[in-house]
């Protein structure tokens, strides 16, 4: 594809900004590539920061770029067609979706498919081999179901959602529109119920559902419990990566985000354009508010407040926490300055 | 349901404590809500602690109650029924179980599962679709297997154990009778075993099996692996939560809890009655002792004493933890203090 | 089995350092057990350090063990048969699989596969019940995958390449030769990939994939996204056990071994040879040389030297790490001793 199709294609996104060298410069572009691997056929993006270095030896045709002119200018001087604008990393999801299509199969409904008679199933659905679906499950309209995919009793799935292989959507379970569940993911299992006595750990049945907001996706092996009464519920826009964990009763906002391996205690509440790193946990019945940032690895007991930037186990203010691990590996060196501030104090002064 | 009938069907659990509001007060409860969904038809449950003032202003028509003279005779005041018991969560969890069945599917063979002429199967058995049941796997009595689950040869499936949909059983595991395993789960995997040689890792096959005692539960997404010789134990009564890693050869004792995401490597050994929290990690062949209490987020190097209350990675008791953690904030305060007396007694005693 | 049949069965192995004590001794085996669990019809495994003391107790009627004089005096003495090499793991490795044959169903295709007519599917293959093969894919020979597998279009599954039952292989991802895909795993999912804008998180596509070397293991319910453009690897021999996550574009060295609950976050690169413990975080663009030794739990943010041993998080080099750990529990007392000389300081030097 010529570069101008691509800056033409784009429209609106670069041409309110008129940031682009074409028509200077206009080459075929095959293929899309990050910088580090670019080959002359492709074009590539550049972020900023420790990646600008590249404009001056990448071998890519064409580059997007920050809104940065001395890049832009460099990107000139070597003959290097560029578009640039306020996200570039927009430019560039919306650039790949020029040359790349996700799979996506027909809609038709796989003569191995088990679906009960009592499901509802809409208009235009894709349902593959082997999938399940159980009494009273409502599918919607153009939704596609993976194979292998298994839908308890009364769930719900809305319009356009898509639902990847092997994955588990449980009884009562409600996911909203345009969602994605990824391969291996359970939404709505138990919770993790159970009352101790003496002779053991009586279960809590867990009579609950989870809801998801239209938009949600949830990534591979993620598993959302539903709760004993009530929801766990996921806002609308909201997005969790791989293996995380969100206990029972959780109720996350809308629009936040959630990096692999998260672990939600039971009962937590987060709120929205949250962002959690990786492998955060959060003890049960914490409050994380509004645009909470939360460095990987954190520990979360109690509340966080709403625009905290936060790190550490137990979480402090990220400003703190960073000093903190700077000072760290000088533990040994301040306990031994330390020792011997008391001996000399003890010489100096001994007690009568 | 009128509340006179959750009484009387609670039965021993209630009367034999004689702590209820009834007869004086007998509204029609619709559902069971948390108490901060509480709605005019719910009957709640009120933990005590924070959630205690609630029952000043909850809308709820019943509530479950600790004992506690004070709470009691604020929701009589109120006109709230009430019951109250030594445990309240368990009997909130009977009044649930009174509310809700959960779904299990009728006993039945569907036609699309595949069964080896060489399994045996019990009697009363759900067996969902799409199943694979292989070679000399022995299925007991009243077991129900959801869709999609996959049962390696020679595997032992307990009376009325219920597997959820998805999960994997692998060769030679024993399960126990009434046990639940969660959908996604993989019990019997290969362990990680692998010897280093110049050329690169040598598998050790894994010529052992899994264990689980009666009444173990395993969450979603959970892997327990085997072990290159011998077996992985899980005591009856224990419960794990979602994506734990079990390595091979872990002995875990009877009725121990484990939150999700926990991590036990090889040859670990825990007692029983212990409460793992969650993403706690224990290194190779630590012993935990029975009763131990782990924090969430702790790593385990070593043994842990029966009883112990840990904190902390590495694990330390957890009341030296809480002041550690609280003292963390303060090292840049702490290292600034110390550099400013070494300062001065190196001006006011300089070294000759 | 005569331990001389097993002796010579191992051949090389043993014969080439002459370290047994046969023929002198000649029991019978009838298994292979750990230490810890050997009975007299039992072969037994000492890897010395904490184990060396059942020498002086097992009832096993033969042992490996390492090259140890004394070690293997004791045996001798006790009328216990042993073989000795250099690599003692190794040969108890070599040693159960002359017992133990892992299972491997015979080749053929189950008549509930469904396999599209454009794939291509190998000699000597075995399919397991209601696995999915989708358009384009590629199957080698002698491959075997377990039930309820499914792959999606245009991958490509390398010669005696095992899958066991409910992983999923995604589009495009090329799975190279003699690898082993635990259940559950998840190879070439979407990568976490969302761009921010103000009103909401906008998807970008994932249009690279997932390269597995040949000889590479990934365990259960492991996932390993694919990236927006390039492709995530995974070096020749490489071990990962289960419940990891590799973000998108990641690139793992050859013979790299990961343990349990591992993170890596998008853009990470590791050499080869590294070790990375249970539990471990690295942020997104670390790089982590060749040979690098990671403790469990650690976290690390930004680069690791080649052959570095580091701990912590975030990491510091191992030996600082042990000692900064024996510390943390000793914070309290360094905060009240500094408090006390603050004191005391403050008491005969008042500023004026």
């Amino acid at each position: 594809m010529h570069f101008s199709k691509i800056v033409n294609q784009l429209g609106q996104a670069v041409a309110s900004h008129s940031l682009t060298s074409y028509p200077n410069l206009d080459p075929e572009i095959a293929e899309i590539q990050a910088i580090e691997t670019a080959t002359p056929n492709s074009l590539s993006y550049i972020e900023g920061g420790r990646f600008a270095r590249h404009v001056s030896d990448t071998v890519a045709k064409a580059l997007i770029l920050p809104i940065d002119e001395s890049l832009q200018a460099q990107a000139t001087a070597r003959g290097i067609a560029w578009m640039s604008a306020p996200n570039p990393r927009l430019l560039f999801a919306q650039t790949i979706a020029l040359f790349y299509k996700p799979f996506k199969p027909s809609p038709g409904i796989h003569a191995t498919a088990v679906i009960d008679p009592s499901a509802q199933v809409g208009e235009g659905v894709a349902i593959g081999a082997h999938v399940v679906i159980q009494a009273n499950a409502s599918i919607g309209n153009h939704v596609c179901i993976h194979p292998n995919v298994v839908i308890y009793p009364d769930a719900v799935i809305g319009d356009r959602t898509l639902l990847h292989a092997n994955c588990v959507i449980h009884e009562r379970a409600q996911i909203g529109a345009d969602c994605v569940i990824h391969s291996g993911a359970v939404i709505g299992s138990d919770g993790f119920g159970f009352v101790p006595t003496a002779s053991g750990w009586v279960k809590m049945e867990q009579s609950g559902y989870v809801v998801l907001g239209d938009g949600v996706e949830i990534g591979c092996n993620t598993c959302i419990d539903r709760p004993a009464v009530g929801v766990t519920s996921i806002g609308a826009g909201s997005k969790l990566d791989n293996l995380i964990q969100i206990g029972h009763g959780c109720q996350v906002g809308q629009k936040t985000v959630m990096a692999a391996q998260v672990g939600m205690a039971g009962g937590t509440t987060i709120g929205q354009w949250v962002m959690l790193g990786g492998q955060v946990g959060i003890a049960n019945n914490s409050i994380v508010g509004d645009r909470a940032q939360i460095m990987a690895q954190s520990g979360i007991l109690g509340d966080v407040e709403p625009g905290a930037v936060m790190g550490g186990s137990p979480v402090m203010p990220s400003k703190i926490y960073l000093k903190v691990a700077a000072l760290l590996p000088k533990l040994p060196e301040i306990y031994k300055t330390l020792q011997t501030l008391r001996k000399q104090m003890e010489e100096r002064f001994p007690n009568p």
